[in-house]
């Protein structure tokens, strides 16, 4: 769909499974002090003297985690990385190494996986962390990404899932809604392409949503802030399922629930213009939609005067007694239960 | 091929993709102390106080990394979870902890996967690992399997692949071709059962290979070994793409060469008649055979006496000056020059 026809295509064949790797990270410096021995060994080293190490991993399936037609590979390999490191700025820690292996079917060529490494070094550039390993192999179907992230804490700052109690403030960074929407426009204007190639997508006018779902961020900088601001939240996880799901992960690890006013939930105008088109309720893709990748965490009611009017953070809420459920307040003050409906549940993807 | 048939079956969306991963990990236990979190966070989180920290990650994809057609499930969780504390092995490090990561397409049952949990939970247990996180997503074919290990070292015990210098001793340990001759027999029965499903497999007089290739072992023995022995390997790595490929591994890293003597390389009787019937020279089986999961080193000289008669370990052959290439030599007394011919290339799978 957006593909430049006229580059040199190479075949992994031509290249072989043990220089492919040594081609495709040839590039790649290694900046974070705590990394001792990076790609080409069995293993890597990490040396963590009094850290803690905090370890994250995904694996990406194409057609399931994404697609190729919309996604181009570039964006495809610094998304790859940030999903991870998201997770682990949602332990309240800082990420240093990955690592990243790939399986491919024949139809990759060494110059596509040329432009994926790109994404990976855009990645770890922007977010200070070194490559330190994995592999290729052949896949009998298509791509297959599996990405493990690994980061530092000390011991006292890492927030969990638990630890969120009764009267302490729902906080979330940015807003929620956007990937899921931007991934709304993709698929509508893919079936447009595939009706008529003629056809050239419009996605101008939805750029922050796209954007959202092609090239999406971690919050390390709502990491840093916490730390400017000498924060801890009590209990901390990313949004990659939608609000609902990541709420009931929250209330379900602490044992307690939640209300969250529903005026609160921080919407982008872009979001609400599409769900208009859509017409989908904009409550749901914020609730129910996936990929924003903000943080969602449990602070503290002393905490309230540092985060109250910072343009990163909204208090969406608060939790509740032990054993009661997570509700959503309405702005007609009805009271609703929320539940998960995340939107990459294994069963809507058979 | 092997299946039972009358087992219950549990279709993966009954449960949903949150409880299944609860569900097939409800019965692990946390037993290493440096273990602060394990499943159900965002992230693990790792205590290593002063020591080294290790990563190996793998990515495992159904028909070309395994066969389920003869690898029964419980075999499969155990030998990837093998495969990757192998590589912490060959490091000198000890494995402490791994993440698993699981695609799946709708034709797994619970059932099925609660036996590929029980391979996984018996090599946790064997070789005194935690599991640690992971998650499962569906796969639009087959069965792929993401696994990273993380083992720990004090830093003047690590072995790379670089360090070897010229006249070290290159050692190896178990014997070699065994897992490529179990291969061999499977793949046969395999196309005897295709032919006609009547036919019974006959494997009895075939137990050692077949056991090498479904149910290796990573050299936990030999580790501890070294380390009673007060042996610290200058360069390291396991055998997991035949000798030839590894030996290579070694001297490019080691940028030096090396003669690796024909007669002195250890194989199993079994391989031999194995070989006999295929029509092999046994000494390709264990060039370029694969997935014996031994450890093959670089020893220094002044440490001959501790090795030259131990039951787990044979000198096969020394280093030499840089630049030299490694070579084979023959029982007739022939140099022959080492190719690598890994059997998992991508070149071979496509």
């Amino acid at each position: 769909m957006f593909e430049n026809k006229n580059k040199k295509i190479t075949s992994i064949e031509e290249l072989g499974e043990f220089k492919l790797i040594e081609h495709l990270t040839k590039n790649f410096e290694l900046n974070d002090p705590s990394t001792l021995v990076g790609i080409g060994d069995d293993a890597s080293v990490i040396n963590f003297k009094n850290n803690l190490s905090v370890v994250s991993t995904d694996l990406l399936i194409e057609n399931i985690h994404f697609d190729l037609t919309y996604m181009p590979l570039k964006h495809l390999g610094y998304k790859a990385v940030v999903v991870n490191l998201s997770d682990i700025y949602s332990m309240n820690a800082r990420p240093s190494q990955i690592t990243v292996s790939l399986g491919l079917s024949n139809r990759f060529s060494v110059e596509a996986l040329e432009e994926f490494y790109e994404g990976i070094k855009l990645a770890c550039l922007k977010y200070k962390v070194d490559l330190v390993g994995g592999d290729t192999s052949s896949s009998s179907k298509g791509m297959i990404i599996s990405i493990t992230a690994i980061g530092q804490a000390s011991k006292n700052k890492i927030s969990k899932r638990e630890g969120a109690d009764h009267n302490d403030l729902l906080v979330v960074s940015g807003d929620l809604g956007g990937a899921y929407c931007g991934l709304q426009i993709l698929e509508r204007e893919k079936a447009v392409f595939n009706a008529n190639p003629k056809n050239q997508p419009e996605l101008d006018s939805y750029s922050y949503c796209i954007g959202r779902q092609l090239k999406p961020e971690a919050r390390k900088d709502v990491f840093e802030l916490l730390s400017e601001l000498k924060i801890i939240p009590k209990a901390m996880i990313d949004i990659s399922d939608g609000l609902s799901s990541e709420v009931l992960h929250l209330c379900k690890s602490s044992k307690i629930g939640c209300n969250i006013f529903e005026e609160k939930i921080p919407i982008d105008p872009e979001v609400v213009k599409i769900c208009d088109e859509f017409k989908i309720n904009p409550l749901t893709a914020a609730l129910n939609g996936g990929e924003d990748y903000e943080l969602l965490m449990a602070i503290s009611q002393s905490n309230y005067e540092k985060v109250k009017n910072h343009p990163f953070l909204t208090v969406i809420g608060h939790f509740t007694r032990k054993k009661s459920s997570a509700k959503l307040i309405t702005s007609l003050n009805q009271e609703i239960d929320l539940t998960a409906q995340g939107w990459n549940s294994i069963s809507e993807s058979n």
